[in-house]
């Protein structure tokens, strides 16, 4: 060991000349040439990745502080200045995509690596959905803007084409590179994926803003309406009269459209986040691998109780905006009402969630402990934005403690925020542990003692080597697993329901074994639950604006401050708990 | 292969019979049964992470909520209910303490695992300080207390008393047990860890609303007193006069001790995240051990400007609070003085960092890609804690962009906020590098060549195995490096300088390398430059709140929300640097 350490310093002393050997003009000289050379080499990856977060946060704040100034309707920064920002954002990122993929088609690697659990077709299917919707939006925004365009500014109609022209370039890029594991040109991808998401993210908080703007304005006029208070809304309207006779039929299906084209941002930006933490990553062969989607017979209960929840959440819907317009006895019971049925929706989902844990704590399945992520973003992304709506529920608890109203829906109010911070305790849990549990199907699935052996021996020879039977890989994994605290190891064992038509495996693929049938049940049901509860403040049931309760203790700044920041993040706790149960159906 | 495979599936068999085999009562019975078990049993980690963090960020919010209820300052919230919660937190934290160092001596394992890389000991050592002027702060809210007991809630004497128990307790607990790797009874200690960090949380959160609101208070007297507007304040005051004479001089060095106990609490929270992450840990010993600290000869320059600059800003901090207080006059001219000195202090540290940014790039030592929870938290709080004082830069340039003041110090204003935002991104990257940075003395230091063999014969008798003297362990992690894209691999080189007195070694430790200085005087620099920075703020001088630039644009509540967000967080960001700048002066 002395004597090889002894060699080592030798080589390097040849290497590396002291600097006390030299003049020091030469060695300036020396330093500058390298520094050359070092800076217009590759980057360490922990400081491009420092930088490119740097650069990427300051764009969104250079927006969010353009926001604010506007917010308060001053004669200086006005809607165009933003829009400006973002079109130009737009632009840039326009660029780098078209210059990303003209570098991919002329590389022409032959199998680039990729991420299998980055952007699932189901998801990127999803975002097409959402995308058209955001397009539709576009066109109308275009229509609003034909029709006045003698008296609004010219930004207001390139946006919106810029905006298309983004949506459906970002779309295709989704499509075909969202799962790419960046390994060349690092620095460029970089700032180029961060550019991305953070332009995303400012398009979400702008659609955010507008919404929140929107809806405060409706409720003031309601308000007013009402006799309780005499505000002036701040709506900005055109000067002229509209050219053409649709204006008006357009920025109201604008308000329509908006959920939809929020949600569609803040989910592009989550996609974009994975594929920046995937630039320079070294993929395991192991776990990066899909696991497969897997039969979903004797799924009844779930659906059907779902589907119930569904229409009994979109008359709920309806009844609300009707009644909340009225007088004050009939907005009061519209309020009463939500809050019975939310308390009601909440239990079935708290007692569903902590079924579903039940099942895995009389089950120890496997923990899946492999590097993913999209995963470790997915869960983090549940419990962050889970926040604001804990911090909406507390605040609830508190007024209705104070006990300074007398309101008769006091005490559901009351009951309706528990419900909510323990639900989504629930529900997260069940979640991530869903996301982090591995399949054991054919252990448990009945009648397959006899036929395993030719099966296997069939499928063996037709599936490629890292879809094997036994994946000894696996074995290590659990090791690890067991070091870092978990339960007893076991004989892991795993296998995947090919797609190829396995000539004697018909017979296997028999109905899904009890467990796991109730816990697919359960994930639909939940999924169900959390689109319903989307929908509702999405189309504009927000009765903790309505309620006077938390606004008597808190007051009307500080509350509507709570309320602006907690429900976009409900919002898209409520969509992203979605996509993340579809997962687990189709992995259960 | 596959007779491997055949046999896995008679054991999986063998061990869990199918559903199907046996009656449906019996296979409850069972069912209640293995529930039982797995219930008591120990919990996966992944979800008692997910389980405990929601724990603690509920009782956070709780905390957050009632705040925000007392800052309203209605009949029915008022302090007692705060101070009530929070001491009962502080008396779970005590007892779970307890319970946790009784069960560690009882337990006497005799080396118990510990993460070299928590809690060193001079931040513990930091730390005690803070903790003793938070117990002289008890002590001055205790004779408060007695001083007007006549009139005020018991809860008032008695939270001081607990909160001194407290920080006894947890400065004890901070030094024995920050650095245990916790792997038995993981959820009680878990549970209490987290328990601890919100706790902590919540403290800080409560020193720092009552500052903003005493700060807010003062600025509104000083706005009435020049003339500008007739704000009423909100501060309670105790309605009975006070029994001893010194009741004046407790609260108001209660002022100039708040800065320091808000600190202590933030430092406290983030070293038992730490703790709370390293629980299941299975430690790498070849990364867990501690870089030796470093020589520091040749380390003039850095000190020296250092104390000027910290001179400079005492000298401007003095001067500012004398001035803002007289004439309208006075005041402008204060505010103009604040940014000229800024503009000159962040030029300078701007200066420096890149300095050390461009000496890493001519110089590529290796990097150290280890596992070490205690420094991506370092490096992801400096990130986040950035985000504040970004986020009010920004809107200064915006305010001074739209143009609406007319105010002298609008371009030095501009350049103050550019500044801060380039030296914070210069400083955050220097700070990551250096802490992702392996030191490779030897090999650049002088005249080592002749005696370097016997050293190492020496040495190597020396030293336990794994503090050797050739790192095989470091050669398999830079080829993970490379993977991960980082500069080509080299030959990497390590020694420690042990403190074990060497022989022969004498020789050895002559002046560092000139590279090695000028980085130690740039971190020294930058140390005591981020001290004056903090002490800024922290005594008062908060020209964001009188420059009347940005109130204009943003409103009077949207500015002093975003300044009640952002200067507490750019106060922990400049104490957070403060350590990982020292933490940096010692390894480089």
């Amino acid at each position: 060991m002395v004597e090889h350490s002894g060699l080592d310093i030798m080589c390097l002393n040849k290497h590396s000349p002291s600097p006390s050997s030299g003049s020091s003009a030469d060695s300036e000289k020396k330093l500058l040439s390298k520094l050359k050379v070092s800076l217009t080499k590759k980057y360490p990856q922990k400081n491009a990745e420092t930088l490119s977060a740097q650069y990427g946060t300051n764009l969104l704040l250079i927006g969010v502080s353009v926001m604010l100034a506007l917010a308060q309707h001053g004669p200086v920064v006005r809607e165009e200045h933003l829009l400006t920002f973002i079109t130009v954002l737009m632009l840039v990122q326009l660029v780098w995509m078209l210059c990303y993929m003209i570098r991919r088609e002329r590389e022409r690697s032959p199998v680039p690596e990729r991420d299998a659990h980055a952007g699932t077709s189901w998801i990127r299917g999803g975002l097409t959905m959402l995308a058209l919707l955001s397009l539709i939006m576009d066109a109308f925004r275009i229509g609003y803007f034909v029709g006045y365009h003698s008296c609004i500014s010219a930004v207001l109609g390139v946006y919106p084409i810029i905006h298309a022209l983004h949506t459906i370039s970002q779309v295709h890029f989704l499509w075909f590179h969202i799962k790419d594991v960046i390994k060349k040109y690092e620095t460029f991808e970089r700032f180029g994926v961060i550019h991305a998401v953070f332009t995303n993210l400012l398009l979400w908080c702008n659609g955010v803003m507008s919404e929140a703007e929107h809806f405060l304005n409706n409720h003031r006029k309601r308000l007013t309406a009402l006799g309780y208070a005499n505000l002036t809304t701040e709506e900005v309207e055109p000067q002229c009269n509209c050219s053409t006779s649709v204006c008006s039929m357009f920025s109201t299906s604008l308000n329509y459209l908006y959920p939809f084209n929020i949600e569609y941002h803040i989910f592009v930006s989550a996609m974009l986040f994975v594929m920046w933490k995937n630039i320079g990553r070294t993929l395991d062969h192991h776990t990066n691998r899909k696991q497969p989607t897997t039969r979903s017979s004797g799924v009844l209960l779930g659906p059907v109780l779902g589907l119930l929840a569904l229409a009994s959440s979109i008359t709920v819907l309806v009844v609300y905006l009707i009644h909340v317009e009225n007088s004050v006895e009939t907005r009061q019971a519209a309020i009463s009402m939500f809050y019975c049925y939310g308390v009601v929706m909440l239990a079935c989902m708290c007692g569903a969630s902590s079924a579903g844990l039940l099942i895995y704590r009389v089950e120890d399945w496997p923990m899946d402990t492999g590097q993913n992520p999209s995963r470790t973003l997915d869960s983090e992304l549940l419990l962050g934005s889970s926040l604001g709506s804990w911090l909406m529920s507390w605040c609830s608890v508190v007024a209705v403690a104070s006990g300074q109203s007398s309101q008769s829906y006091r005490w559901t109010c009351l009951a309706y925020s528990l419900l909510l911070v323990l639900e989504k305790c629930f529900q997260n849990l069940f979640i991530v542990e869903s996301l982090y549990r591995r399949r054991r199907d054919l252990a448990k699935s009945e009648d397959t003692s006899a036929t395993v052996p030719e099966i296997f021996s069939v499928a063996a020879s037709m599936v490629p080597p890292y879809d094997g039977i036994v994946n000894h890989g696996y074995e290590t994994q659990d090791k690890r697993s067991l070091e870092e605290g978990l339960p007893e190891k076991r004989e892991v064992y795993s296998r995947k329901h090919t797609m190829v038509p396995l000539p004697v495996g018909h017979r296997l693929n028999v109905t899904p074994s009890r467990k796991r049938q109730i816990l697919k049940n359960i994930t639909i049901f939940l999924f169900m639950c959390n689109i319903s509860l989307w929908i509702l403040p999405a189309f504009g049931c927000r009765p903790q604006y309505e309620n006077d309760l938390e606004q008597e203790t808190f007051g009307f700044s500080v509350w509507t401050t709570v309320l602006n920041v907690a429900i976009p993040m409900n919002l898209f706790y409520r969509m992203h708990s979605v996509a993340s149960l579809f997962e687990v159906f189709r992995k259960v």
